[in-house]
């Protein structure tokens, strides 16, 4: 059978935490926490499912959930959203990614992104028939040009994928970015996909600039984020999406044939620590920027350059003082012989660039973190 | 927003369902159990939560539930399948018939489907560019006729969704139907997507005739199914595609960017529970027969006639010779008058007969049947 996405193999993630295992080695690579989720929400889940509640929820999520999502935004953005018709909780982010993909584009259409950007883009726009125009962001600072980005616009561009704070780069888009993209809006009949999966994870005080805060910005977004990542369960594959009203409705259409509804035990259980333990989203912030603190200044002593991480749970290290080697090969011999497994940065781009930069997850144990660092300082 | 999906709205089960509760009515609709999952089910799930395997999953499944399927698939269809090649984990046997539909079908081809056909099928298809080919059946015996099938073929026909035994009309398919599908697809560069979701619910000692018990059909088919529906957890949205080699690397190729991987402790629990508790599965059968069974003894004395159900757990009733009006009216009339919820059948159809047919659900408690039962028989 001919494939319908000829140039797609297993994804780098599932390549590296294979690779890690098969090694031995300290896996950096694939972005997840090393440690477990909240005892408090495990003991909801546990508590939700002996209670019974096994049987679908509605398609678009539990009234509950829903009201404790729109609940957070207000706090956490100062925004007033419809839970029942703006919230759609999804089986993870990369479902709701998929589903706003679908509900916009149609054949022939183009949809901007940038690089380095997330593997599953792609695909799904072309699964819709559409096509991705790349934008290429350079290191150190992957800052976006929006002239260029305007001079991409064309009568196809039917929408603009963002992703702040930014995986692999893990910068944050600044509030001129936000100011540029909406004259772009403003002028062009163009949809934004904002996938904020890591929206609660910034750093040094810089507050996170969701496309929510800015009524104009939402009236044309598909915002999606992450259980996964907020609460340190990325197996539960819990996510959502907020869109407006009209844009909610085509959205569901679709996700009612995706997946239907998602893992009821978990909404519950979510939406308790919505309500019950606020704090775990207003320190998570703090919590990351303390486990990157610590691998930078284990990494001080290293011959790599460290770049700049803003916000997400990923470190960029450039190698070109130590190798001259494609980043895939040093990834290779990272994981065989030093025992780290890391993703190279070519991966997320369409053209690659030649740059010596790889990414490195700092969800991990401060253990780890120091014994991946101390064998990465032997280089 | 202009829609990709024009034709679609809410789905007829959450709007029953959304009118059940409204009016207080026993729900007799959407397909899902009025009971609880088992116990020993639900502490695996809790175990495994509390133990701590709440991150990302392989994306193709974890390898021992991937295990305990193949060891399902030898003990009830003496079929030997290679685990770690054919079996991925989706969320729900409703993503797994999208992404088999993705895989398969591209801009311009045909899929023959059998009306009344289960609501995902034609969205589905046609998100993938395709359009679906109806082939309506009708009742009260719903046989498919294959030189209809076999005239329905033509060179853009990419595959043939199958789906046995048969969600609305509760029917199986018989030797002679395999046989006839088999010779069609011999002549025919022709996939199978086949719908098996209720393959452990089939009644009165017959067997299910499993496309992976034929090593010809198997060889082009994707065959899907539901741990919700064989045990008894709709809303853990936890399923399954077994394909061949060559045909799973396009599904999971679809699969990773559109679920990625499937609730990691629900795996855990499931692979305990087919291992631990196969007497559950090979009961199943038996269990719903009961059920159907006391929801067709307690409607005996109705004005209804009732169609004979072989296998999953809905039961057809013709109303034609209490009510002339279409089967939505006589829904609603139920429901708000009667205070029952019923699916009525023509929704299934691309072109409604105008047969007064509905649908009811018998995964319910044995006093739910026989009250709604009751009240039908006021009719
Ligand atoms: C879904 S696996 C990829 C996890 C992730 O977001 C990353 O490593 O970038
Ligand atoms: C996913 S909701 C529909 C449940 C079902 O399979 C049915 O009622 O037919």
């Amino acid at each position: 059978m001919e494939s319908k996405l000829p140039d797609v193999g297993t994804s780098i993630f599932s390549t590296m935490t294979g690779l890690a295992n098969e090694h031995g080695a300290l896996n950096l690579s694939q972005g997840f926490p090393e440690f477990d989720t909240s005892s408090q929400l495990k003991h909801a889940l546990s508590a939700h499912t002996l209670a019974g509640y096994n049987q679908y929820a509605p398609s678009p999520g539990l009234p509950v959930l829903q009201q404790e999502i729109a609940a957070l935004v207000a706090r956490r953005y100062q925004q007033d959203i419809d839970a029942a018709a703006q919230v759609t909780v999804t089986a993870g982010a990369t479902e709701a990614l998929f589903v706003a993909i679908q509900a916009l584009v149609r054949k022939g259409d183009e949809v901007i992104v940038f690089d380095p950007a997330y593997d599953s883009y792609r695909p799904a726009v072309e699964l819709a028939g559409g096509r991705t125009i790349h934008i290429p962001l350079c290191a150190p600072d992957y800052a976006i040009d929006w002239t260029q980005v305007s001079a991409a616009v064309t009568q196809k561009t039917r929408a603009i994928i963002i992703n702040s704070p930014h995986n692999p780069s893990a910068k944050t888009l600044k509030q001129a970015d936000l100011d540029a993209l909406k004259a772009l809006l403003n002028k062009h009949d163009i949809y934004l996909i904002s996938d904020e999966v890591y929206e609660h994870i910034t750093f040094d005080d810089a507050p996170h600039l969701s496309v929510l805060r800015d009524s104009e910005l939402a009236a044309r977004a598909f915002v999606v984020s992450s259980f996964g990542k907020t609460f340190h369960c990325t197996g539960w594959k819990m996510g959502y999406c907020i869109a407006p009203a009209n844009l909610t409705v085509e959205f569901r259409k679709i996700h009612q044939f995706v997946n239907f509804s998602s893992f009821t035990p978990a909404q519950l259980a979510l939406a308790d620590m919505l309500r019950d333990a606020p704090e775990h989203v207003d320190e998570l912030g703090l919590f990351y920027q303390q486990k990157r603190d610590v691998l930078v200044e284990a990494l001080a002593t290293s011959r790599f350059k460290i770049l700049p991480s803003e916000g997400t749970y990923f470190l960029l290290l450039d190698y070109s003082d130590i190798s001259d080697v494609d980043d895939v090969t040093f990834c290779q011999q990272l994981v065989e012989q030093i025992g780290v497994a890391a993703i190279p940065l070519s991966v997320f781009y369409d053209k690659p660039n030649g740059d010596r930069i790889i990414r490195l997850c700092f969800a991990k144990e401060t253990e780890t973190l120091i014994a991946a660092a101390e064998k990465l300082c032997q280089l």
